[in-house]
């Protein structure tokens, strides 16, 4: 038998806390507020299986074999299309399909970056952004948003400040700006302008991440940051929420050298190309601004149901900014309250979500907490806000982190 | 309008020639030995059809919504079981499903290497591998194969000399030991033992890629290198070479601690639950053993086609192992010949194949070119093979870099 020694992995994993949610496998039967899921009942089972039929009596020995680009073509057509209602008018050399935007992500971090390189980001964060950042060894900076977004002017001041003294200027700025995730907010029209402007003057990249755009309660849409910036935006979207998670794919938006360079990067070949003949299928069948309207009349109700059950179950104890759009809820306690206090008793009485500290690299912010409205039906939501609200007011003496100081 | 600058991307993109299959496109109509493409004849579309709408109907919403995991793992139960047959025990914590093969030299690249770090590959090896290692910023340095596969002794001076010298290890060795891509090879059992050997003592992991070991014409196996080191070797493999490339799924098998370090890094979330469910279904309904049986005699009687015609129509001008299994033969020119000097010609012969060159990274071998054999049928193999010896012979005079010298 051979001694084993000890082996130095690479030094690109970082030491993150685990996703409070990950330790809710000991809790049988929770509500899950947690992770960013679509309604069941919005899938399309029978479509999917009718698509999936097709694609294969149809496409089946080419989607079968091929394992680069995008089969038929068609579902970048679409993506084509359906882009101009963001402003973007593109070519499909612009476009790569994504398993998932995820792997958007993370291709487009190493196309830009090398280890050491500075990323920006805003603070909340979506913590799955974060990590991919920090996997590519990337080092984070973090600006405030408040509820127009992104708090441009602070960024253009860093900006002025690290060329002035010579510290080093983001190679890449990830910002989310519809029903921003956990914020709910949206950037607004004259701070996409600005923030695009400053990418040229400062030269960096912006990367748009769009995921929630088609789920707007309002009917109404800002032009993407990617729409005043082409040559330094990297727009990403997903059907994650518009069709299923589970699928896996996703797009990117980009200019070609940079969609050529990210196409090296993407080590499983290509998104299954059997996958995207599926999908291709079922959204030439789908009548689709329907399905997004009943999509969203769906979660427009939900996020209600929690608005009411928060005023009555928390009253003046939280604030937030109600959002038009997207799936989530952001809940600010008073500045001394530590939510971390809590999460474990909520999870004890019934109800999973995630606690606000996973949004943040530094100076943690740790009077938070984010709610997904979009996977519970009402009388779910009702009884979990209910549940979380009991622990918070039992562990209220317990939560100061005025105590402690 | 704003000025563009110029931006510095990453720097971990290498400058490798364009592998020449890909300048085919000029030439519509060729007859197609270039890439490892499965028969299509060998694609079950009826049973895959069925899988997929029992996916749908049984674990429809389930694996539609599900991004991270093994749905009802009967996916990772069946690889349990089939890597019985390479003499591999292992329990359902050591396997992660990939999507395909590639991400997986992916992501055990950059778990087990930083920037920098030495990978050990073979001479040649695969041009998709090279490709991976290259981008995750290591260093190679190669080893000559022979009939019997890697010359495991040359590495081991070679560590020998490292070690005494102060000179870096390697943090990994990548190695194919059934039906070597591109050489056809398998390695000895003696050497698997050896390798695994030196992997305890001078302490790097072994990436055994066996995509092909299914593929075998006598049905015989030699244990895996991961039998002999289950501590210090990374085992990879695939479905697409035995259902179907376009589905991307394949798995890695490894210590669970690196497994969890892999999963860190696979940005897609986890391979679509969606089609694992799918490729569960087939497996429980298919008579595996029947498939791979059928898929091998055709196979053979491909190869048997080639070599014939190679016998027939390049005589004594070519040297070659007949490959027991796998996907490609590897002809040997003699060492003044320049392959890359006919391979134009060979395109406008109506026929494509892979250039030698593309499976070296250092002290480019030019007296090479790999065929598949597993795509075209027998007529169309040996009209490919008589129109490479006419370009051969017809530029032969050209292509010695004798001449040149």
């Amino acid at each position: 038998m051979q001694t084993l020694q000890e082996f130095s992995f690479s030094k690109r994993f970082p030491d993150l806390p685990l996703i409070s949610a990950a330790t809710a496998e000991k809790y049988p039967d929770l509500i899950p507020l947690s992770f960013g899921y679509p309604a069941r009942e919005s899938f399309d089972i029978a479509l999917l299986a009718q698509s999936s039929v097709m694609a294969l009596e149809t496409q089946g020995p080419e989607s079968l074999e091929y394992t680069g680009g995008t089969g038929t073509g068609k579902v970048v057509e679409w993506i084509k299309q359906r882009s101009l209602l963001r402003s973007i008018k593109t070519e499909s050399s612009n476009i790569i399909v994504t398993t998932g935007s995820m792997q958007g992500m993370d291709i487009v971090t190493r196309t830009l970056t090398d280890p050491g390189d500075e990323v920006w980001i805003e603070a909340p964060s979506f913590f799955g952004a974060i990590r991919q950042f920090l996997l590519a060894g990337t080092k984070l900076r973090t600006f405030p948003i408040d509820e127009n977004g992104l708090k441009v002017d602070l960024v253009e001041q860093a900006l002025k400040e690290a060329r002035a003294s010579g510290e080093p200027l983001p190679k890449m700025f990830y910002v989310m700006p519809n029903y921003h995730n956990p914020g709910g907010i949206n950037l607004s029209l004259e701070r996409r302008k600005k923030l695009a402007e400053l990418a040229y003057e400062y030269n960096f990249y912006i990367l748009e991440d769009d995921a929630y755009v088609e789920l707007s309660f309002t009917g109404k849409y800002i032009p993407s940051i990617y729409s005043f910036g082409p040559e330094r935006v990297i727009y990403l979207s997903t059907f994650s929420k518009i069709i299923a998670p589970g699928i896996r794919m996703g797009w990117a938006i980009a200019g070609e050298h940079v969609i050529n360079k990210m196409r090296m990067l993407k080590s499983d070949g290509s998104t299954s190309v059997f996958v995207q003949e599926i999908i291709s299928n079922f959204l030439s069948e789908i009548d689709f601004d329907a399905h997004v309207k009943k999509l969203n009349s769906i979660y427009k109700m939900r996020k209600d149901a929690m608005v009411l059950a928060i005023a009555e179950y928390f009253g003046d104890e939280v604030s937030y900014i109600v959002p038009d759009g997207g799936f989530f809820l952001w809940l600010t306690f008073h500045p001394e309250i530590d939510t971390s206090q809590f999460f474990i008793d909520s999870l004890k009485k019934g109800v999973n979500y995630i606690d606000g500290v996973h949004f943040y690299t530094e100076n943690h912010q740790h009077n938070h907490i984010r709610l997904c409205f979009t996977f519970c039906d009402e009388e779910q939501i009702r009884r979990a806000v209910k549940r979380i609200a009991e622990s918070y007011f039992e562990n209220k003496k317990n939560c100061s982190v005025l105590k402690e100081v």
